[in-house]
């Protein structure tokens, strides 16, 4: 099977809109996540960026000063900030899953909590692996721009699904090269009808595509030259596999 | 850390009770699962053993004499059938995930469907791996029999619940000498307090142990030297994991 090859680069477009049309489908179009333009910018007073004193009104922060205070990384977009606000009801200045899970509502879509959990994983803190903070909320709502932006340029009928050759081409989009082997294991969860054609939605494209980087990451750090083999012991790789089974 | 050691069999006492009383820590109790005695045994005259002609009345078979009519292989208990054949509501001999979470409540109790789907894609029969048949579900019970044993012996205060060290042993006693490290990220998913005491409830244990036990016989495939590990191309080691991960 051979892979579709993309020749031009995604990022050589800066200033295009965060959502590519069906019809955008010439070379260099953007994918990350674009912020709105400046004109849907509110004004914002608070500075989010920088770490501020935990005791100011409106401020995020522990009434105890410790541990220190959770901030977004500087130049986070207002709206990601205030998706994560508007569910941090206890200015903690961490979410939980649920929380997470109706945080993502408003900027993309309601995800399922298997998906959650697994955004929850792949994207937590190491701190509080059951919480997500303001960096790795905006990291994550930063990686799932830039997903939806593949998704919808491979959804080329915009019926919000995809089906496994597109899943193949939009993983290859975000540097997956996946074997048909893998492939296959992967989609035939999502086929109820054996055999039948596979439409993946945009949650089930987000849950395969995390276990695809999730697991081709944990095995790039075994395999740091990129031979395409790694050796492992038993232990490492049942530590390696088991956070990704039991993500209740 | 150091195992336990069993010096003793557990198959020298066929007789045993099916599930041992929290006083018989003796060495030698029996721990499969075994067959109330035969005085409780049913008459039962419809041989379920044998394949049979699918068009007998109450047999179990495809109207269309293919494919072959799936049967329990000799000596299955009946209960374990009545179980099986009370959830098949239309004969066809195959059981699906809320089928199964019901037939097994007769003998068991209610799994959660995260464990259901995780014992049919662990006993899933080669043909069709959503629904399960008789032969997979006489030897999953069976299995959950040895299992509840197990569990049984090591609740030692018979709370229902076991505690980190306990599953440690437990599973040891089903012949997985798991690694602390591998214990730690296991039980680290049920511990919802982070350092607090973990207690583990019979369908979290079997949810465990299954996971263990399949990732384990997995890695032996590739470790058939048992040397303790395992080289893994990319493409093995993805297609050996995922479908642990996409159980739904």
């Amino acid at each position: 099977m051979s892979y579709p090859h993309y020749s031009t680069g995604y990022n050589t477009s800066p200033s295009a809109p965060p959502v590519p049309k069906p019809q955008s489908q010439q070379p260099g179009v953007a994918y990350p996540y674009q912020p709105p333009p400046p004109s849907q910018q509110p004004n914002y007073s608070y500075n989010y960026g920088q770490p501020h004193n935990p005791m100011m009104a409106g401020g995020y922060g522990s009434p105890y000063g410790y541990p220190p205070t959770p901030s977004f990384p500087p130049g986070t977009h207002p709206e990601v900030i205030r998706s994560f606000q508007m569910v941090d009801m206890d200015r903690s200045g961490f979410i939980d899953a649920k929380e997470l899970q109706q945080a993502l509502s408003s900027g993309y879509q309601r995800f399922s909590l298997r998906t959650i959990r697994l955004l929850m994983f792949l994207f937590r803190n190491p701190n509080d692996d059951l919480r997500t903070g303001p960096k790795e909320f905006a990291e994550l709502w930063s990686c799932l721009g830039h997903w939806r932006a593949i998704f919808e340029r491979f959804d080329r009928d915009r019926s919000g699904k995809i089906d496994a050759a597109e899943l193949r081409d939009a993983l290859y989009s975000l540097g997956y090269a996946v074997p048909p082997s893998v492939l296959q294991v992967l989609i035939s969860k999502y086929d109820e009808q054996k055999g039948q054609r596979v439409d993946l939605s945009f949650d089930s494209f987000v849950e395969c595509g995390m276990i695809v980087k999730g697991l081709t990451e944990k095995f790039k750090e075994k395999d740091t030259q990129y031979t395409g083999s790694a050796t492992l012991s038993y232990e490492t790789f049942m530590t390696m596999v088991i956070p990704f089974l039991v993500a209740e």
